[in-house]
């Protein structure tokens, strides 16, 4: 109770919808990785209601009413009431400007064009999901019109993923990735490659499995408050505060999955660090999708790419798979799975050609929004920058424009947030290692406690008090800043003089 | 669309509630099933809020509108229309009469109640649940003054279970049970237990799972509609058409899972076979307690434990643990898991002696609610009627009157629609065997198919569109009448002349 009756009812009808949400995650996790098919209509009654009435409690003119009696100066601009009132002034402004006659139609033609997808993708068809592409687009730029405050289109859109982020700053930081990674890329490729067959052949996913929760419990998972379950496109979900759920995919004939753990960790640490007396509030959660993604990089790849932590881990690893790993020694598996070789697909892309695959797409879709490419000649266009940006000749759709699920789902401008991520969790990195001066030795015995807890104290507790960009300013001191994160690669990767 | 705008809208405002609770549904299975127990106090907010929307959905001036603007008598009485609009009703009668507050406290009363429970049960304690029972007691006394139409208290908690059904018709049903089954249980006593003790002992877990995966199979459970997990205290849940979710809980000491598994099977195969056409709506799930009971029993005991099933069944079982089962032939251990035995724990007693522990739980839930018994006496009154009907005493409160949940949960009228079940399963496989004459044939060649497709095309279907009273007479020509389960009972377990 705050006090003031007004807050505290409107932290009632925020609970309400947050509640909603939180149920539909658990439809929605159900439905990925414990559901038999024969419910999917049923489910996806359950889920358009749910959705309908959250959306339309949230978007109530009583909320409206609420807020417009509400001014978050009257607090303290860190408290979590003049948070509170911020954030919920901001989502509500952006809800009730869309139409729910133009909602339901977007939802609609993403259901139809993710059905499109699938079938095109493995006949490698981009015809056939063009008309969805055209649609999809169309309906994205009458979402567009709904808005007056922007610098350009794009930033509507990106909005959506990473709140209050302008088009005109993301461009800044790629164009700087760019200007350094292209170059970089060349240096590497230049050396030849690095041999890192041993990482493919038979690996028992059952032993696989063990590893990974042993990797988990290691970082900090437990089986009070986390689960670990299988699926086809792994994700993470947290339907309440203390329930942290990870999806992964083990591969019989690769080590993938131990790295697709530790980044599924990434994100679930984020959620289960968020201040527990935010829980049920729409700040319980994480802030963006840049800053999630820059958790799961930060547990994927600065934790879980390091040296430092496979001093601890390789002994079990090859304890786990003496067959194929014993005579492969620590620093010949370390190089191997930070190889750095320009491919096709995005998902299984190192952390230098990563950032590449994000450009790409960040300037197409640009170029789409804007009209000056057409849907038609999108696939021509990927190809030439696959090219220009990676030396690599894409062979067809499916291992080109269609490999990826987002546009087809609707999503146009949530790409950026994923090298967004990157460039942040090293900046954050510097930071923690400001405090934590022997972070390597903690790796190296198998120490993760204090590296979690930094990260929770640091950023995790603050939840969505903050906008994305006060959130990273506050954990690092700067504004997002690619910097660090080159400085980063290249240290790590760039071939040493001989 | 029925071409009436009003039914049109109590529909759409009637599935509005069925996807919540169908979700509310959902997030209990989860719990039980998967959830981390970190997860509980987001679930029990998200459960309060999803079934107070429910709730107010359901109770809205608008249904109570809709359904003054409707008759069901402008249809014909079997028609869905009908049927929807004489369902919702009663159920809406019923619901407008209790105040929210009191259903508040109630729900409140059960939640603490039940956590005091377990323990209690654990120390045998039967003073520390003490308060929780009367104050459980006072709250269902204030329910039924809610009401004004019934004959006697009892009436008003038994219609929350057993929808229309009397108190007086239980009691008269009760009663010839009473009568028959004491001196059944004298005259099968008397003859000296059947050796079952070869069903004690080591059964791997993991052959236990695949074997009653294949007797669920062999059932009709398909990897497409159907899932089975391992919980602590066994149920099906479906929470949608068409995903139908059994728990079981497999213990290595005994077989006792399978006859579990059967039991569940039962449950799940009456909300998978409801008219697809019914899914979604209130309409679109078993009518009763009683019936779906009938079910469970009639899977687990009519199917589960003849001699024609383990005709098929048995070489398979002994396949599974040969170590233990290849020297015990099938009529053996038929009669073994048909041994009837007084005990003191009802969810493992034989069909005998089952009903005798739930005419006593009925008989003293009415004596607690009228008054005759205080709930201090409780326990006391327990342990004598247990030596009166069962020959049985009780060691302690653990194996007494705190072996069950469903009066700390303040499920009181819940009880006898267990030995309803059993009345009416009979029934409703006499009429069964009229039409299909050789099923024992069809069981022994592991062939379930047409007893299933008899089930569900005679009961299933129905849903709730009938009062259970009418479901029954519709499949059984009859109304409820324990005859034919006292037959079958003395048929199959009464001691041969030698």
């Amino acid at each position: 109770m705050s006090g003031n009756p007004n807050l505290d009812q409107l932290r009632r009808l925020l609970s309400e919808v947050e509640d909603l949400r939180k149920s539909l995650g658990l439809l929605f996790w159900d439905q990925r990785v414990m559901m038999p098919p024969g419910g999917s209509q049923a489910r996806a009654e359950a889920c358009a209601t749910l959705g309908r009435i959250a959306h339309e409690t949230f978007v109530s003119p009583e909320v409206g009413k609420l807020l417009d009696s509400l001014d978050e100066n009257d607090y303290d601009h860190d408290s979590d009431e003049a948070s509170l009132i911020r954030l919920a002034r901001r989502d509500y402004e952006k809800a009730v400007r869309v139409p729910p006659e133009l909602t339901g139609e977007m939802r609609r033609a993403s259901i139809l064009a993710l059905g499109a997808w699938g079938p095109a993708k493995e006949k490698s068809d981009f015809k056939a999901l063009l008309p969805h592409l055209e649609r999809n687009l169309e309906l994205r730029r009458r979402y567009v019109e709904c808005f007056d405050d922007f610098d350009e289109t794009y930033d509507v859109l990106l909005d959506d993923y990473e709140p209050c982020m302008k088009t005109a700053e993301v461009r800044e930081i790629f164009e700087g990735l760019k200007r350094d990674l292209v170059p970089l890329i060349q240096e590497i490729t230049a050396v030849g490659d690095v041999d890192d067959s041993f990482l493919f052949g038979d690996f028992d996913v059952e032993r696989q499995r063990e590893f990974c929760l042993d990797v988990l419990h290691q970082f900090g998972y437990t089986e009070d408050e986390w689960r670990l379950d299988e699926t086809a496109h792994p994700f993470m979900s947290s339907p309440g505060h203390g329930d942290i759920r990870l999806t992964t995919n083990f591969r019989p004939g690769d080590l993938q999955a131990i790295f697709a753990c530790m980044h599924e960790f990434g994100h679930g640490a984020y959620e289960w660090g968020v201040d527990e007396k935010l829980a049920g509030t729409p700040l319980g959660s994480g802030v963006s999708l840049g800053v999630h993604e820059s958790q799961s990089r930060t547990w994927e790849n600065l934790v879980g790419r390091s040296r430092a932590c496979w001093r601890f881990f390789y002994p079990k690893l090859q304890e786990t798979f003496p067959e194929r790993l014993s005579d492969v020694d620590e620093e010949v598996f370390y190089r191997a799975i930070n190889k750095v070789h320009p491919s096709l697909i995005r998902i299984e892309a190192d952390e230098v050609t990563y950032n590449m695959h994000i450009i790409l797409r960040f300037e197409l879709e640009q170029d789409l929004l804007e009209g000056r490419l057409a849907p038609k000649d999108l696939s021509g266009a990927w190809n030439e920058m696959m090219h220009r940006y990676l030396g690599v000749d894409v062979p067809d759709d499916a291992h080109g424009v269609l490999q990826d699920m987002h546009w087809a789902g609707g999503s146009i401008g949530y790409f950026p947030t994923y090298a967004l991520g990157n460039v942040i969790s090293v900046q954050i990195w510097e930071r923690l290692k400001e405090d934590l001066v022997d972070v390597d030795e903690q790796m190296e015995r198998g120490d993760f406690a204090e590296i979690r807890e930094w990260l929770r104290t640091h950023l995790y507790v603050l939840g969505r008090k903050f906008t994305p960009q006060e959130t990273i300013e506050r954990v690092t001191r700067s504004r997002i800043d690619a910097g660090p994160y080159i400085r980063y690669l290249r240290e790590k990767l760039a071939p040493q003089p001989a």
